[in-house]
């Protein structure tokens, strides 16, 4: 089994958060919308039915899991779930918590206007906050 | 419990397939894209986490088996999965098979252009088809 790495391209626009037992956890690098990357840990993957189910069980609750802890870190009015990937090949789910006043509601975020960097302060705080949450879900036991 | 009953945008902008064991399959009346929509019958349900836990493994089970099939059935290159519901409050999944020289590639397809309903006969063509490859599925069993 070749070792996993990660795509140069999600590399470039994400922070490391956390490793979940199959993910790797990052946030993407836009100040617009509270956005976490959730790529598992498995290499040539593209499409989710290519994992198998117990895999798939896990990428499923992982991603919900995160979630519903990102609406409540950020106070998001909706969540957003997405697996595109037409751009990065490598298998990653988009999780967004979305408001009715960010710059791209109520479209989807994919594509629209430019990324705003976080500036380090907030980005400090943020990931500090993610990590201590994810540290208490009841499956995290890293 | 209130029973379930359709969101009338969702109604509108799709037709019926198939009831799967916990999903309504509903394709998308746009000849732009092989693209179904999978509504969990569970009334006042907005997101994923709001359902309880093997509820949502069947949510994810049903939504996978059926990008799978949707890819094989029309050839498409990348399955695209998203939960968003920005628009139409009912929780519902959207299942699209992308290729790279469809309209809105490699973006996401929400709010992009206008939608080309299908004609009739290619209607009943992909709706017997899709039909024909549900009743396949080994958890299927109706």
């Amino acid at each position: 089994m070749t070792p996993f790495s990660l795509h140069p391209q999600l590399d470039a626009d994400t922070h490391f958060v956390a490793d979940l037992p199959l993910c790797t956890v990052r946030l993407m690098n836009d100040a617009r919308y509270p956005w976490l990357v959730l790529i598992p840990r498995r290499d040539a993957i593209r499409e989710i039915y290519e994992l198998d189910s117990s895999t798939q069980q896990q990428l499923w609750q992982e991603t919900t899991q995160l979630g519903e802890l990102l609406m409540t870190v950020s106070g998001g009015e909706k969540l957003n779930i997405g697996a595109l990937g037409n751009m990065v090949p490598q298998l990653h789910m988009h999780v967004i918590a979305r408001r009715s006043d960010d710059e791209a509601w109520p479209g989807p975020v994919w594509g629209v206007g430019t990324a705003e960097p976080h500036d380090n302060e907030t980005l400090t705080v943020l990931i500090d906050t993610l990590r201590m949450k994810i540290a208490e879900l009841p499956s995290y036991s890293y």
